[in-house]
């Protein structure tokens, strides 16, 4: 009893069909990664690689508002055997207010700041993003749950941007599930392309009671091509993966970017403070630096940083953007 | 032993390659779907989705023959945790004539009249499309079964149209199987662009033997912004899933649509009745109003039915092409 | 803690971004292929097709680098329930040089003549193709292990290319596993064209220890529309599928092909020797004949082989390009 597309309106061809569209964009990296371990069996050197093409679908209508839907192809070496496809996220746009349903994103998760300590072409920062607590993203692969249903709003006018997201583990179920709904709520703010500011509450991260993670960052324009930025992330609520009973806490980031006179060679770097007691934990400070040189479409990258358990980790690669 | 595309007739380079094409277009949908039920761990309201990505390849020769494939993406909220591909279709077209080879639709699946009882931007119609019959349609997600094999020929000449289908659920076993070919016949004609008239005839509906059904359709513009319908299904040999041993039975539909004057809000309704007597059926008639909104590009649409258990569904949503 | 894209070099803004590109490419085809056999219970002729889409994303840096990604959509019948995706590979080319880092080809499988026995639409060669040892290929679809990865190297100058590959079947363990790096190398010469030569050689193949095979194959064009080829493949150290301790053996083979006036039909043969002894084989010889038939943008095939375990496979279908 399943169907193809029929046009049910066929009496309905009176107003014009605005402008529809097909884009496909994305992403390709490659390089090594090094992490210091201590298990024989494991290398500590791979090549890790990530393809991703985003499939952009949209339409508008003569009235001015727009209509979209997107889902992505995505490669990740070492993770995926075969490029994913992910589930698909549709939005409605017009006078500066967009609504998304579906795979939407934690507003919390898309602050322009939150992974700003992010080095070399993997983006990776073992000071602040691996403990930024655990909320839900924007799936690059299949749903847990065919059930999961996200609503997202995001409104900018002028210099401020307000993002607003629920994200429900499984809206087929009744509410006294054991998981609840994922609330986040995201502002931001940018004075005279200078100064930067962000800050975002998540409730229930993950769709875990009581698991609340709050952020706040700030990052200053010193000059024209250096920039300072220092970010809070509260995770006391939240748990590290394993380890049931072990807050991953706080943690206080200063980091920075500077940009040398050949216009194309950028310098970053950050040390991180994290104030939790969870396994394996070493040592209360993460650093970092790292490296991009602009290649006119691509990138070359490289960082090196030290982690939680103080082990080591590098990185070398490449990164093209399409 | 496999191996990449190779040009294996580097010798024929001389007849000159015509205009291949690759479209990719679709559709997205988003709104609340209500279903009445008595279950209280289930929720009545839901966000129901849809993104659907056709990707369309095609090539003319220098005779005009021309060479086609398919390949879908498509992401259903509440039932695929990622986009899902589905089975190629390939179609070679010449002289009005069309082939098609891989997952095709079935012949009765693609009367322009069968399904024109739905409703709304979900195009639902708990009163006929669900209980049609079962049959074999094109395929969403990924087949049952890899041998399963499918031929359809469409003609179109004039006012008239015929097309049939071959469905073979497992082209690799041999024929005393347990499951049949089914094969679908369907002829349509329109008259002056007022009268249509469809009707059609599946054999071994879905592969089970003896599954046979017919439908015949009619309807007519009984002024340029009206249009009024009948539609009979017999599925008197088509089991309800669970239920074996009672019968769909046969069911009769009077629909039509009325476009207001402002040329852009057409409004639809159907009344059913079916004879059918299979398990949780409180009545024989199902009916329904809905209403959609033109925005160009775009649709606003909404429905309320009543199906055959005598419980109550109602939608509300927005749909646009790409 | 996983996100979308974010732009972390927000001051690298100087250089031009050079023009990115996505392309999507491929083929169909589609027909019946008979292959005689014994089983009762195993149809002979079936209706078998193919629908390729390459999704090729590039970008070329200012200094004229490229850089590229590709992921395949791909649906054979009978073989897959859905079109598959498979695993991304991503390229670097700059004079000349091509480096290739994901899912690469083995340099050997690349080979220009390797497969050049091959005949029809469906491309088969009973004769040579299916005798040429187990090595690691492009992969269609999902790697059996996520940490399999593949480093190319192709190298062109004048009429002389290069070719050279490592494919390590897991990257996550350590150097003691019980599979091995692949390694391959191609060269191949071509002269005046007319003359074309080509020799690889393989180690682990397929990731089996001392599964060394290699392949020297020449072809020369007799008249300006008939070439005549020679190849030969020594796979004594491969293994038979399930026939543990018989080797695949040597094998020669004789082809050749030949355009008629009319430049549109090109028909083509080969005779090949196999001096394994594995289980079934019933004579040392094989042999098919082909013809092909451009149609501009699609072409009409057919062939007749006999295996060898004498069993007859014949084919005939269309072909088209995109």
């Amino acid at each position: 009893m399943k169907k193809a597309l029929l046009a049910t309106t066929a009496l309905m061809l009176s107003a014009g069909v605005a402008a529809a569209d097909v884009n496909i964009s994305g992403y390709g990296r490659t390089g090594i990664i090094y992490y210091e371990n201590n298990d024989p069996a494991v290398e500590e050197t791979q090549v890790i690689s990530r393809l991703r093409m985003t499939l952009d679908a949209s339409t508008e209508t003569d009235a001015g508002v727009e209509f979209g839907g997107r889902i992505r192809l995505q490669w990740d070496q070492n993770q995926d055997t075969a490029a994913e496809t992910n589930p698909g996220k549709l939005w409605i746009s017009a006078q500066g207010l967009t609504v998304e349903i579906g795979n939407v994103e934690n507003a919390m998760d898309s602050s322009s700041l939150l992974y700003e300590t992010e080095l070399g072409v993997f983006d990776r920062s073992v000071g602040l993003s691996d403990v930024a607590g655990s909320f839900f993203a924007y799936e690059d692969g299949p749903y847990d749950n065919v059930g999961r249903q996200g609503v997202g709003a995001i409104y900018s006018f002028g210099d401020v941007a307000v993002h607003f997201s629920m994200i429900d583990p499984d809206q087929t179920a009744d509410s006294t599930a054991t998981t609840e709904r994922e609330y986040s709520l995201l502002g931001e703010y940018t004075w005279n392309d200078r100064l930067e500011l962000s800050a975002a509450y998540t409730q229930n991260g993950a769709g875990l009671e009581d698991n609340d993670i709050f952020f706040i960052g700030a990052r200053y324009a010193v000059l024209d091509n250096a920039r300072i930025g220092l970010n809070y992330v509260n995770a006391d609520d939240s748990l590290f993966d394993e380890e049931v009973g072990s807050s991953i806490g706080q943690t206080v980031a200063l980091y920075g970017d500077y940009t040398l006179a050949d216009g194309l060679t950028n310098i970053e770097a950050y040390v991180a403070n994290n104030d939790g007691d969870w396994l394996g934990k070493e040592t209360d400070n993460a650093f970092g630096i790292g490296v991009n040189y602009d290649l006119g479409g691509a990138r070359l990258g490289a960082s090196i940083q030290r982690d939680y358990e103080e082990l080591v980790t590098a990185d070398a690669g490449v990164r093209f953007e399409f």
